[in-house]
């Protein structure tokens, strides 16, 4: 027969999944000595059997009462009991700790008798009906589903009908009258009486937390974090303490160490005669931790040898909570304590100092996507904030700008150089060219899944959705906030990325402490001493290599200062835009193959320059530069646009003939499908010369790097390869460019290789590789062609609905799509392997800066990634992280 | 040691890779006893090795010392003796008989001495120095690379000197003196002597024959019929026998059966005192074979018993060359014969019938591609032809119409019903509109692989490309014929695809009288005899089912009388145009969902309509349904065209409001890539109600059926599905539907499943699998998204360019990739079948009709096949053809 109740004893920290986290905990405590008062866990299985049939699994009940009557015989009390009650709290703890499940229910036990039985045997009647009074009030509203709001009123009618402010100010009268209130109150607006039956309650309270796991906050909540849904809670009931009983008593929280900077050192609040909920509640300020040694330096004493004791046992940092009743102490809870990504850095590098855990282990505690945090500038800490709300941290970054509440406004101001915040109720696809204009976007709806949020992350902007507290009026031009504060269109605010926070004014903003130390400058800081250790364990354990995006010499420069091991993906077609256009408009225009090559020829020298310059600032490292890949019409005017302007100027009779005849190219080169179209290799096969160019180019510009004393080391990609034939036919081209140039300055080092972006490419790689030197994975199309989609067409029209529906997770173009892209990655490294065993294989694709992507590629066994220059240090430690998994 | 070359004797019929086609039937004839002069073999290794180093293999001269010494033993004479010498001809023979490789050398052997031995021995001086100027003629031009036109010039001086006209008139003093003339020629022109050595000669001859594997016109050739580059040529020497030796002498031509319509009886020409060179020039008129019994009967009767036993041992219609030299027939060369379509099919049943081959010997004979050609219609065989030029039959059909030269003309003239060809030089991207306006093309340039010729047959178009005979003039708008006949805008062609003939005026066309059978006329025709036992046997041995795609009523009732079993892919968007298409514009544009909801259920009634109607022409038979497919902007006007529409009318102050919000509406949906955008299933996600409604109006179809007394058996098919998710949540809210129609009207069976044409869903079909009870492999879209390209974008701009680099044999639109996209559909088909060992799997796209896509299919097992309705008798025929090759 199946068990569903643990005692505390039974259970240990390893049993996350059947105890939860808070029950887990409670049993390994209990398991070292520590004192916590007795308990029992109701498991997630019990949880899991109520979700799947929507009753307690019939033998709950039975175990339930063999664990009550042992938590009884150990107590000396019974639940309930009209004399000297024993009472509980019913506890929700799933393994996650999330919001949006049901929160505590204390003094459970509690009922018209008992409370008599308390307020006698603890000889203080004030302290049992304020118990009872309290119970009412999280069991109306927690189990019985009363709102909270019709309790707060009573009470503060009261207080109000006695003149008074505080809590305190009521006597046991006074509270044993808010008592017969809340529970007329309980009846009117819950339909039916509290129940007086302890056991009643118990069994409630416990259904109550069953059903709390499928809150739409807690299923929200899940979704965002990648929860699964089939978990379940467990239900910890643990005997009552109290800190609530005069002057011995009190309630605190405590962290080993400080969890907002890392600093080495205890952390914590305490207050003195109160319940946890009193702390939260913020009825009254804190003490300092400290200030407890003063108050009850025995408890103090114990508590700092039992978080010394925890710590290490945890190996962690730990996040307490303890209550002292009457001058013992008791602990109610323990977790490993969450941190800011600083303290974090800071935590794991000191720990490793003290000898608690290992370097490797130092290296697992941190993330990419925390060092990512650190990276982005942030509002100075020192600088006034004035809040206005606080929505969810949907992208990442420091934004200030003008208020704006549509589009057309946001293209309009930014073209004339302000700086604007897109602030909209939510986002749709018309929005689009607004978010492209906006430094932020701010919505007062949706999660972190919405469309705002989607389309921010993908396009780096600094979001801020679901600020629910603001009232976002488009027509009239501005917010309002919960404290009817206004925002008009073209005020001035603030909002950060990373906390959700939307604030008033401009904000000053710092730049990253972290940056400037990969930038190369010296910061006498804690924090950058723990990155850059950290980065150099990182480096000295990782297999795979770390290379960047760059197409211009600052962004290889900057790379380098990063730590990038050369480039991956220097992209051609950038270099023919702004002065150059005009060429390449020649070029397209070009009537006849002479008019071409001198379109091409002029294009010459200005791309050998580019290219001797970035090769000088990878000197010795590989630079991979991919031929031209985007079909030539993104060169041109947008088809559209030049038409209704040839169409109006033939209408007015004042018909400009360039733009007539640019008109005509556009429409010869127009394609319904671009990114489907004329491009990559088949652009290379299609108009001999341009490739040919290039490739003279690059291999002119290694030459003169090579008597310059430099020792370039330059890759040739061709991009969109799908056959053997289409790479070796601009294979051979190339090498007949490098044959001429041998010829004059004698032979230039380089290797000819291919992106692998199409599927037919990976399938067919085998073939592939016996004339490719080296594959770069292009996982950005992949992932279009695979999926079928392109990023710029559904990213903004459908994305939202897709992971709204679980389709994704995560958008395919942020983080890999293992499963359908990554099996054609596999499929693709290892044939190209079988092929030619020594070939070398990386990515760059933007999933090349991407951590869960990253430990894919590393398990895989690609040689290296390349990502944008400051991706870099989230990829390489990201890579350390990995090399720690798949060894 | 390697072998390289062989007497007759040594060889067989089956070596053809190594003796070339005629170097293997010579020697099959050797060695079944027929009258063959005696020769040897240079074999196809011998021309490789040459290939490969430019020179004969060391070995070689020995060897062929040797069999030149068997030879003259043989024969008891010397090459080139000068008393009575032995002469042999030198000819060229591949696997593959292939135009543009060197022709024969007859006379090998004579010099200025052996022709005067020749001369005495035939007592007959004037054949000598005839066969001596041949020799120099053929060696000059094809051996020694003087224009033939010289030899052609100096003999027709001679004649006019002389005053007469044929070659016949002149004596063997006019043939001595033309010998020293054509000798001083060769000086002039070559600039070097004709070589005296007999052996020499031979030499010489034979590297000419492996040079001329690699004219240009030989490689040409050797593309479009996908011949391997590297299979090389034999060189056949055989001693000389003379046909032109007199009244009891001739030579001739002669097939086993007619090859033009494969009626039975023997058919073919004879030509007395002659060579066969003179049959082919068209010196003198030929008499039919026939006439060859009165003039010698012995010689006849030999040669049918010859051709009988040929027949027989070849089980095959022969195609034959023979001579009689003074009464003594000999045998030159056989061959199984070329035959036309309707030939081909008339020949394999009547030898089915005469038990010289087996019935599943007889389906072999015959191919779909033969079937699809007696499917167009053709020119009246009795018409009048007027010839004007015959080019390449690039894309089958008949077409006649208007000549024009231009594509705008051809657009302008087509919209106001008339038929047009459009004629230019050659077709580039352009043109495109043009050859969709037109009924047909025609070009003076490029060939099989050019940009008219594939786009043609991409988009079903008649074409004629290559008639270089032809002058087109496209500035005048006009052509000109060899022979200065002009044809100008406006004037009647008639072009023929299949024979690249270009005719003038209007030639009458013929339905075919296939297509009458399929569709049920009873016409007493062999040929419809033939092709209707053919489909029998076709139908009874294949194990793939043949389905059609068809969209309405009609197409699916002509599609059964074709012979499907079924439909595979019924559009459903087709169904949302004309009269309809403001409804889907009131959907596009509704504001809010009770107004899409108006929308949708006005076009719910009309939708089960279709239904009901294609259902019961497919009564008893399954019917796939795909839900629309393609992004809704698809039935809304163009983004360019209405933009500048709704700009002059703005700036004419007349702005058309109805346009003006449909222009933001258009923009709205507006793509850069709709094949890669809002599409298929994720329109069906995006837009509640669409999918419910199609699902809806087909099971009430269905039910309508059902209550009719019908047999209904749809199959609702979900488009562009990437994962199991997007499968499940439109399954289930069909089912919800069909639930609710259940409820109603009891249950309706159905199936749901999906197509695969996305590379996603191949490499995870195995999780769809688990949902999905039916596949569908869409191969236009998994082709499209494998290589990354669009038909509608690629096949235009660089189809003809990487056909002519040889990327592709044929489009992989046109005929499946197996290498690349059938891998996944291989792949796709395992997987889901792994899951589901009773999963029902076809293919819907386009390579459902094409013959060598079919095969593969049935290799890897997929259970049918759908394609157009016209292709279903190909498909059917094919099908049964792949079951002899796999089982």
């Amino acid at each position: 027969m199946a068990t569903f109740v643990y005692d505390f004893a039974e259970g240990n920290k390893d049993q996350k999944d059947l105890l939860g986290g808070k029950g887990a905990n409670l049993a390994e405590m209990t398991n070292i000595g520590l004192p916590v008062p007795p308990g029992f866990v109701i498991s997630t299985d019990a949880c899991r059997e109520f979700m799947a049939t929507g009753r307690h699994p019939d033998t709950l009940a039975a175990e339930v009462t063999a664990h009550l009557a042992t938590l009884e015989a150990t107590m000396g009390k019974r639940l309930g009991a009209s004399d000297d009650p024993l009472l509980v709290a019913v506890r929700s703890g799933a393994k996650f700790s999330m919001p949006g499940m049901m929160e505590t229910v204390l003094n459970v036990g509690l009922n018209d008798a008992s409370v008599h039985g308390l307020a006698d045997s603890a000889a203080d009647p004030r302290f049992a009906w304020d118990s009872y009074r309290r119970l009412l009030q999280m069991f109306g509203g927690t189990v019985m589903g009363v709102e909270h709001d019709v309790f707060a009123d009573a009470l503060d009618e009261l207080k109000a009908g006695k003149g008074v402010t505080a809590d305190t100010d009521l006597d046991a009268g006074d509270l044993e009258g808010l008592v017969a209130t809340y529970q007329k109150l309980i009846v009117e607006h819950a339909g039916r009486e509290f129940p007086q039956d302890p056991r009643e309650q118990l069994d409630l309270a416990t259904t109550a937390v069953f059903e709390s796991w499928n809150t739409d906050r807690a299923r929200l909540y899940r979704r965002q974090e990648r929860i699964p849904d089939d978990l379940g809670t467990a239900v910890t009931v643990i005997a009552m303490v109290f800190g609530n009983r005069g002057a011995g008593s009190g309630t605190g929280v405590a962290f080993t160490r400080d969890p907002s900077t890392g600093a080495q050192g205890i952390y914590g609040d305490y207050l003195e005669n109160a319940q946890g909920e009193d702390v939260v509640a913020g009825i009254r300020n804190t003490l300092p931790l400290a200030d407890l040694e003063r108050i009850d330096k025995t408890s103090y004493d114990e508590l700092l040898r039992i978080m010394e004791l925890l710590e290490n046992h945890y190996d962690d940092m730990c996040d307490i909570e303890f209550t002292i009743e009457r001058g013992k102490l008791w602990m109610l809870q323990t977790r490993v304590g969450k941190r800011t990504p600083e303290a974090a850095f800071r935590i794991a590098r000191h720990m490793l100092a003290e000898g608690i855990i290992d370097d490797d282990e130092a290296l697992r505690r941190v993330t990419g996507a925390q060092l990512a945090q650190l990276m982005f500038p942030r509002f100075d800490a020192e600088a006034e904030r004035d809040l206005l709300a606080t929505g969810m941290g949907a992208s990442p970054g420091a934004a200030v700008g003008k208020a704006v509440f549509d589009s057309a406004t946001a293209v309009a101001w930014a073209e004339r150089g302000e700086d604007v915040i897109l602030v909209r109720k939510e986002t749709n696809p018309d929005d689009l060219h607004g978010m492209v204009a906006a430094r932020g976007i701010l919505t007062s709806r949706g999660g972190k899944t919405s469309h705002a949020a989607v389309v921010a992350r993908g396009m780096g902007r600094t979001c801020v959705c679901g600020a629910e507290a603001l009232d976002v009026d488009t027509r009239a031009k501005k917010f309002t906030t919960r404290e009817g504060r206004t925002v008009a269109e073209g005020d001035v605010i603030s909002i950060d990325g990373t906390t959700g926070e939307v604030l008033a004014g401009a904000v000053p903003v710092s730049p990253s402490l972290v940056v400037r130390h990969f930038e190369g400058e010296h910061d006498e800081d804690p924090l950058v001493t723990a990155v850059a250790d950290t980065m150099a364990r990182a480096d000295s354990v990782r297999r795979l290599r770390v290379r960047a995006n760059a197409d211009t010499p600052e962004d290889a420069a900057r790379a380098r200062r990063f730590g990038a091991e050369g480039i991956g993906l220097c992209r051609t077609e950038h270099m023919f835009l702004g002065d150059r256009r005009q060429l390449v408009e020649d070029l397209i225009v070009a009537e006849s193959t002479e008019a071409q090559g001198t379109a091409l020829a002029a294009l010459l020298p200005l791309q050998r320059q580019d290219f001797t310059e970035i090769l000088e600032a990878m000197d010795g490292y590989p630079v991979t530069i991919r031929l031209i890949d985007p079909p030539l019409h993104e060169f041109l005017p947008d088809l559209t646009e030049l038409s209704v302007k040839v169409a109006l100027a033939e209408a007015a009779g004042n018909a400009d003939e360039h733009d007539r005849v640019l008109l005509e190219h556009v429409k010869r080169l127009h394609e319904q499908n671009p990114m489907l179209g004329l491009r990559g290799v088949r652009l290379g096969i299609a108009i001999p010369g341009l490739f040919e160019m290039q490739a003279r180019a690059i291999l002119e510009a290694a030459a003169d790097r090579r008597a310059a004393g430099g020792d370039p080391q330059p890759e040739i990609m061709i991009p969109l390869v799908a056959s053997v034939r289409e790479f070796e036919i601009v294979r051979r081209r190339i090498e007949e460019v490098a044959a001429e140039i041998e010829a004059e300055r004698g032979a230039v080092s380089h290797k000819v290789g291919t992106m692998i972006e199409l599927p037919r490419a990976a399938v067919l790689a085998d073939r592939i590789a016996k004339s490719a030197e080296f594959f770069s994975f292009g996982t950005n199309d992949l992932t279009q062609m695979t999926w079928g989609f392109s990023r710029d067409d559904v990213e903004s029209s459908f994305f939202s609905t897709y992971l709204e529906n679980g389709v994704f997770d995560v958008s395919p173009f942020e983080s890999l799509d293992t499963l359908g892209v990554g099996s054609l990655v596999r499929i693709g490294f290892e044939k190209g392997r079988s092929t030619r065993p020594d070939l070398h294989v990386g990515v760059c694709g933007e999933h090349g800066g991407d951590p869960a992507s990253i430990h894919f590629f590393d398990q895989v066994g690609l040689d290296y990634v390349s990502c944008s220059p400051y991706r870099v240090p989230v990829a390489r430690l990201e890579a350390g992280r990995a090399a720690l998994t798949y060894r």
